[in-house]
């Protein structure tokens, strides 16, 4: 099956908004076994999306668009993407009634307003993919040669379940794809990537079906094997013996597979242990807690943080002694671990995490550059391991990675001290 | 001068790389007063590669295209380009000689490899672009009627400069460029959409140039004034009464305009008012401190925050009664408030908001359900403001607003407070 992606709205036109739908939706459809040859971005212009729409319904068996349903431009969408199957609109009862539902469960009472009772109406024969993350409905149109146009919002957390879940099952029982492609990450931490690169290069050589390839993050390195396959099941039987071998040679660094998070592996290794974690945070300003409590079930082994962006505040709330600030000053390795063990004592943990650092502009010295940054993890028994880092980059940058860098130092602490008994006494 | 943009790439079609390319072009070619109604992305493919640039000849004056310059798939671009305009590739002697002075400047003496050679290939009475920053040539190539189609490379450190100082100049002098698009956008905090376009909609019909956009955000509604002008001094007098008029018509809630955030507005106004904030977080786990401290210069008012994710936290750190909990639960308004207020004592704040929530996926109750959220800010001097929420969507939908509503409390009830005498005592 051979599909064009039409993203729609000025302000892609003007340059104002960067089009990161487009490149999902490709992702997810070749994913699929969906062919793309062809993207493509239009205004709000009725005429003109019509045309393309038509133009691409020439080329391919279907058109699969993102954006263009907000309540100010949605009419015109719609009116286009109808006439190009050649259909008209009408309003879709049961779209109607999900609307108001929704509006019910925010605890509004008063009428859909027009603009919200137009959502629900669709080109006549419509396929509705339900949108469990908004009001507007997501559609396919269908013309009377089967070619179809399938219209998702452009709101990405709207966008990306609808096509997951609704848009790619209602492809894939049309039939016509391609074998698909199915993938399967390995998460490393604490290994670089030409360490990980030496480990499997041998393997990489000789692999066809599936292929690996690794990719480099901060602290983080993935190792991906993608098998082109006819369904689940084949494409485990090519992935599995692929998956043993690169877990043979790359060990210890690896975290987790696919949708696992380093924050998610963290959790999960505490609660087995029965262990608590606490953070102690200055320049990354809550972003490790921020991290951690994005977590389902984090509250099992993540007790609090105490973010201490003012001095004043390490020395009251996390019991860092004064000369200590004064002699080191408050970038330094013995800070970082007094924060740390002012978190263990003040949160009641049995493990805490401290960041501090000069993330600037402003705030550098001759000796204390831009980037500075110190990691501290500690355990109530007194264990400790602290890291010195310089890291590149912009204010955004350098506290980005001061969170990532806090959460490897923290898994490769846990990693290290292996699961014999749990510490907790 | 209408034209459309084409980026060239096979990785573009399969989502492996997010096109900012065209993105930039389209910006930098709405600047210098060129019309872009249609963008496109094909793969490394001449017979589709062709195809779309006849059909972009007939609906437009021009088309400028990025990437498909590298050694491996120039040919097949260069040979669809000069096919699209009716013509054929020949050698370009001076560009030949450029690319040799470049090896030769990085101190290379070995005769130039034909994979860089054939870079100097260009379509028949093409205008060469230089690229100061890389060997391959840019260049225009010109059909009979004098439409065109102008390559660029696809790196953006060299096809960045190659726009900017080669294309827009040499477009500028060929005329017939339109007003360029200057913007404007008033940012809003504590107005519903619908009410905002309710103030503005008489504006909004009467008006042409500007124009005006409403754009919904969560929590927050961006009014965007949108000038078509010769240059910015005359964007801005047509901008500035529209400005003034919008401003009587939305009032207060605009905290900002263009790249100022509701954090940001929100720690100048403390700054200027000499007061300090502190954050008691729950549900947000530290995102509300963290979204401050991304802010340069956070510390002038922003202390720390304390993430009391455990009860017992709530209880030691912020000094939450624990019948309080027993009785109202740590979900409630009672909570909220008492946490806010511990957090202005133990961090020694002027002000302090607190979140506590339910973010699901499990911890809802029969009379709290996933969603529910309450926000409180307190000052010091005992002034306090709470709301209840019931927030929409999954677990990080939940946060991420939670996170927003804390800001935009925080903000409205600053706002509120009025801009007298500074409370500190």
């Amino acid at each position: 099956m051979v599909v064009e992606i039409v993203t729609i709205g000025t302000e892609l036109l003007l340059g104002h908004l960067v089009d990161t739908n487009s490149a999902h939706v490709a992702s997810v459809l070749a994913d699929a076994g969906v062919d793309v040859y062809l993207k493509h971005s239009v205004g709000d212009n009725a005429t003109r999306l019509e045309s393309l729409l038509r133009e691409a319904l020439e080329r391919a068996d279907g058109v699969v668009t993102t954006g263009g349903l907000g309540p100010t431009v949605d009419d015109l969408t719609k009116d286009a993407v109808a006439a190009s199957v050649g259909t008209t609109l009408e309003m879709h009862e049961p779209s109607l009634v999900a609307i108001a539902e929704r509006f019910k469960s925010f605890g509004r009472t008063a009428p859909i307003a027009e603009n919200n009772r137009r959502q629900a109406i669709l080109p006549k024969g419509s396929i509705v993919l339900e949108n469990p993350h908004g009001t507007a409905p997501g559609f396919v149109a269908l013309r009377a040669d089967g070619k179809f146009v399938a219209c998702l919002p452009g709101v990405p957390r709207e966008m990306k379940p609808m096509l997951a879940e609704r848009l790619v099952p209602w492809l894939a029982q049309r039939g016509g794809l391609q074998d698909a492609i199915f993938t399967r990450t390995l998460h490393t931490v604490g290994i670089g990537e030409s360490d990980v690169d030496n480990r499997i290069e041998a393997l990489f050589r000789t692999l066809d079906n599936p292929k690996i390839a690794v990719l480099a993050h901060e602290f983080k390195v993935d190792v991906k094997i993608m098998a082109k396959a006819r369904d689940g099941a084949a494409a485990s039987a090519l992935i599995a013996p692929v998956e043993t071998e690169l877990r043979a040679r790359i060990g210890d660094g690896i975290f987790g597979i696919d949708a696992e998070t380093l924050e998610g592996a963290t959790l999960r290794r505490l609660a087995e242990r029965g262990q608590t974690l606490g953070t102690a945070e200055s320049i990354t300003g809550g972003a490790i807690a921020d991290a951690l409590v994005r977590v389902p079930g984090a509250s099992q082994s993540f007790r609090g943080a105490i973010v201490a962006y003012d001095n004043a505040v390490k020395t009251s709330l996390l019991d860092v002694d004064e000369g200590l600030l004064r002699e080191h000053g408050a970038v330094s390795e013995e800070v970082a671990l007094a924060m740390a063990r002012g978190a263990c004592a003040r949160l009641g943990v049995d493990l805490a995490v401290a960041s501090t650092g000069i993330a600037g502009p402003t705030g550098a010295t001759d000796t204390k550059p831009v980037g500075l940054v110190y990691i501290a993890v500690v355990s109530r028994t007194g264990k400790a391991s602290v890291r010195k880092l310089t890291l590149p980059g912009n204010r955004d940058d350098i506290r980005r990675r001061a969170t990532v860098a806090a959460l490897s130092l923290l898994w490769n602490y846990l990693d290290k001290e292996g699961s014999g008994a749990p510490p907790r006494t």
